[in-house]
């Protein structure tokens, strides 16, 4: 089979790796192990069905506290004629759980009858009389708990395939075995390449990438029943990397190359596997993740069907993340015996359209809410090095190949990574970023609630508000005419909604500038200057809206502001902006500028509030948000920000 | 606080327990530790915000392979009039990821450029030229990824109490940690007690127990993020139980002291708390699992207020389990710090008519399927001893404690333990049991499908498929008049369905003796002897259909039989009665008798069909089993089975 070097479908690329695996003897359950039961085999899976070797119980027992009897010996037995039965050769005291004797067939519980002495006056000690007399009669085998009441000898326990948990292995133990056999761990070696990749702990300096993509696909890999091996990382030289695939191919069951991110870094991965072995595809039609490898190897040192299966790993965050969720997650399943993982999947409705580019099965990773009784699911970053992405995803949503985009309000399929049990416990807070909005997170994930903010700036949340987005937004849009935040928006762009708003803080705002203030910066008339390069924010945000305000009254020209037109999304952006030196000035928040140890030059102070339908302000994550609210520790949390003021904090500006 | 030796409510037992350990300061995150992020971390929880220390990626770096420029140089450049920059004062080359130099802030793509030589001829190394010439103009930070487009040093990566997964281990990573503060571990020590326990792997003998419940509350422990330490058996002696409580007190967070199940055992738990701290409770209405004990202890050698939580745990293994999951996973789940369990829950329709004394919470094991689009529920055996029936159980119906019982038919809520999205990949198969469904079952989990059966008899697998409990039942029922199997039944027991029925196997039937025959017994004429005890098979029962109709053909009188009246509800159960000694014989199948070394007298053949309701036939879990049928494989294995005919097996006996 020809390989081009162009993108494959998946499903190409799975049918050609199944084939190359069955050609090597590779598709199925890897090997097996016998271990000891005390072994730590939760989660491993058993590789053979269990059948008992006992019975459970193996031995007929008592059920109760009593006296063994025959059952015979009480016939008639009624409270008018009892029966009298003599311990020792009628009756033997038993204890619950003791074997029943040979000679007997029931237990009369010792509640039930009178323990005796040879003057037929009670006993000294009940459970050793001489006599006892019953007042009814018993059938056969009444309080005797039978053997094999709960498990057979040669009765099937657990079949193969099955993954076992903490009662299994109390099963497996009960009915007689001491080892189970289950499959083994397949070994998995990791080898991360690339010239600028510095090992985690080591000091960072500019061009250095941090290696943790190997750390990434060893949790993977241990979370998915394998046996992880990390190598160190090998420097973007073939004959260097040949030879650690060749020492990986010694002992493991597949190896997964992790190329760089830089071009070059790939096509020595492409031909270390062509020089070892055969490469079967080079580049799937996946986003992100679209430059994966796939090969096999044969072992060294071993006979030549002796196969080795090997991946080449892009080297971006989430493609890497992916092709493990994508290729690796399903093979570890089929050579442990177990079934993969089936993700629960769930409809929603897209918040904002998404493009695709033909030809790619687009990996999408969303967040996933449930407002209002609808289930939304709005789209994260797309870029292939934004591992935040994955850890904010709720899911996944697959755009296969042949479509180019979804319309925003387009019903999905998402799959999920979360139970959807845990929908209700998310509050979408769309609309303006605040850096308070972090502190409100970590105070709700205490309360078992996450907070899910997107930065959409003011506008955009009132909008995502109207559109049943949101369960809240914040915002801080100023009204030139009136000086009054908010009101005026909320009127003209939910109009048919009833909504509060609620005074969250007074933030100062004013020019972040680099430490030190080099240009001597001291207001925005400064930003006429031809040597004063500008970060802006995007339109919609309220920032903007009071920087353009403030130009109008200074009757300064945006068009003569150098970088007026570069849009940051964040005040933390905008602080990273000046730090970096992309520019020297920008709008934005104290706190911002305090982060990132830059300067700052207070201008205005204004008001932000939060924007709540008053549809869902009885909703238990409102409500907490309330609470937070009055709550003196978050208040004060919220009060050691820089430029924050939450003295009005919980005002209720507008009543439902 | 008087502790009354009777059961409290379990709502009373989380309260005392909750009081008890605000007290001691034992209400919350037990405490933390620092890891390295290299240690094995997925499923630990994090102890505190992470915030990040470093920006990803922390510099400006290329996006593309390619010439770093200032955008700037480039205004004006057209198709018609290019602009050239010369290599290293103008431009620079970059690789992807490279760190953009300090002065340049756009990136041309190499293939967007010409290479020229000083010539102005196409260079010998295009990334080595003398020059470069541009057609179009590059907006600022074109082709650059931007410090801080994934992270902004100072923001919230993850907050507290976040379980941790492959990819935020990443994220942490990349944000520039080395380490992990994480909840840590919780020590948990396990003692079980009891003269009759007996260590895994230690051969049995009648009246020996097998201890295994430390072992399944040590992986419950581990399962629930905690380290188990599980000491050795203690016999049922006060004072060396108190010893070893003492000694798990010094290095242990929680105690689980696991009573043996004779009465005594439990006593001396109480008995050994009191002594040593204080007695909480001892009894809690929850049923199996009523004689749970609680108490606090003082940690020897440590300051007064240092306290040590101790669960009584009761012998019975169900009790045990379910002792871990009421009270232990909760408090686990406290101490690191992330939320309890909160199982997905059906709604389904119950089978059978369940009864619960009323006072006690009962935790019934069910197993639940989908039938005909609805979620029915079938309750497993009750008893606290049947380690299998928390095996088998997919789910727990809590019956409150004022309810008395439920009625067929009637709406439950069932807290799952396995996921909802596996219900439609079981097939019930409710009758007569046969032994060849342990094979199918065997043979159904190697296609992803679950077979649960019920052993109710023929007559009861009729009425299961007539009330939409079951997808196919297996029966052997004689018509007396025509001697033709099943389908008068099938007419008269589900007169208004369509019906097939389908041969499965022709099986031998017998009396099961005791191996040597000791009684001599030769056919259904020894059953009327005096010295011959019989053990029966439920009405209902294909079996006891078959015995009652050779009985009449031969005019023995039921009543004369010794032990008619005991009833048991499979052939392995007969099987085991007679090896046992319970009975001399009873009627069943070679293999039954072969499975326990058991002598055989062969009486009749008979015919063994699966019923199946035609609307279901269809499905791909009936499909599965018509196609095992054609499975010569499978029919093998069947065959291999003694006394079993597969020759009929598939043959449609009557079609749809």
């Amino acid at each position: 089979m020809a390989v081009y070097l162009h993108d494959i479908p998946l499903a190409e690329a799975q049918r050609r790796i199944r084939e190359a695996l069955q050609s090597a003897g590779l598709w199925g359950v890897l090997g097996k192990e016998t271990l000891p039961i005390s072994e730590a085999l939760v989660g491993r899976v058993t590789a053979e069905p269990i059948w008992a070797r006992l019975s459970s119980p193996h031995y007929h027992s008592a059920a109760m506290d009593g006296f063994a009897i025959r059952a015979e010996d009480t016939a008639g037995a009624m409270p008018t004629a009892p029966i009298t039965l003599l311990v020792s050769s009628q009756a033997a005291y038993v204890d619950t759980g003791d074997v029943l004797p040979q000679w007997a067939n029931a237990v009369v519980p010792i509640e039930q009858v009178e323990a005796l002495n040879s003057a037929g006056q009670p006993a000294d000690d009940p459970r050793h009389p001489y006599m006892i007399r019953l007042r009814a009669a018993l059938t056969p085998w009444s309080h005797v708990r039978p053997m094999g009441e709960d498990i057979v000898a040669t009765q099937l326990v657990l079949p193969a395939g099955h993954v076992l948990r903490a009662v299994d292995l109390g099963a497996i133990a009960a009915c007689g075995h001491t080892e189970v056999t289950v499959t083994r761990k397949p070994r998995v070696a990791i080898i991360p390449t690339g010239d600028e990749l510095i090992p985690i702990g080591q000091p960072v300096k500019p061009g250095d990438i941090i290696e943790f993509n190997s750390l990434v696909l060893a949790a993977q890999v241990t979370t998915w029943g394998g046996e992880p091996i990390r190598f160190p990382i090998t420097p973007d030289e073939e004959e260097l990397i040949l030879e650690q695939v060749q020492e990986a191919a010694r002992e493991s069951d597949l190896i997964l190359l992790n190329a760089g991110s830089s071009a070059g870094s790939e096509d020595f991965s492409a031909r270390v596997i062509e020089r070892l072995g055969e490469l079967l595809f080079h580049g799937v039609a996946v986003r992100p993740g679209h430059p994966v490898i796939f090969g096999i190897l044969s072992r060294p040192g071993a006979p030549p069907g002796d196969k080795v299966p090997i991946f080449g790993v892009p080297g971006y965050p989430v493609s890497a993340a992916l092709t493990g969720e994508i290729f690796i997650e399903p093979l570890l399943a089929l050579w442990t015996g177990r079934s993969p993982a089936q993700p629960e999947e769930i409809e929603a409705i897209l918040t904002r359209k998404i493009t695709s580019p033909a030809g790619d099965e687009d990996y999408v990773r969303v967040v996933v809410g449930e407002v209002g009784g609808r289930v939304v699911a709005a789209p994260l970053a797309r870029g292939a090095g934004v591992i935040t992405s994955l850890v904010r995803a709720d899911g996944i949503l697959v755009i296969p190949s042949g479509v180019q985009g979804i319309e925003a309000g387009e019903k999905v399929r998402v799959r999920l990574y979360t139970s959807s049990r845990n929908l209700n416990r998310t509050l979408f807070a769309i609309g303006s970023h605040d850096m308070s909005l972090d502190l409100l997170a970590q105070f709700l994930a205490e309360r078992g609630l996450r907070l899910v903010s997107a930065n959409v700036g003011s506008l955009g949340g009132l909008v995502a508000l109207r559109r049943g987005e949101a369960h809240l937004a914040g915002s801080h849009l100023l009204d030139p005419e009136t000086g009054i935040y908010n009101i005026r928006y909320v009127q003209q762009y939910l109009p048919n909604e009833k909504v509060m708003i609620v005074r969250w803080v007074e933030r100062e705002q004013g020019l972040i500038v680099q430490s030190g203030n080099p240009k001597g910066i001291r207001g925005l008339e400064d930003l006429t200057r031809p040597d004063v390069t500008f970060v802006n924010r995007q339109r919609g945000a309220g920032t903007r809206v009071l920087l353009d305000y403030h130009l109008g009254r200074l009757g300064i020209n945006p068009e003569v502001i150098r970088g007026y037109q570069q849009e940051e999304y964040t005040h933390l952006a905008v602080a990273a902006a000046v730090a970096s030196g992309r520019a020297d000035c920008g709008l934005g928040v104290t706190a911002a500028a305090k982060a990132l140890d830059l300067d700052f030059i207070p201008l205005f102070q204004e008001a932000y509030d939060l924007i709540i339908l008053c549809k869902y302000a009885e909703e238990e994550r409102i409500r907490a948000v309330f609470d937070l609210m009055a709550d003196s520790r978050f208040r004060h949390a919220v009060a050691q920000l820089p430029g924050y003021d939450v003295g009005q904090m919980g005002v209720i500006v507008q009543t439902c």
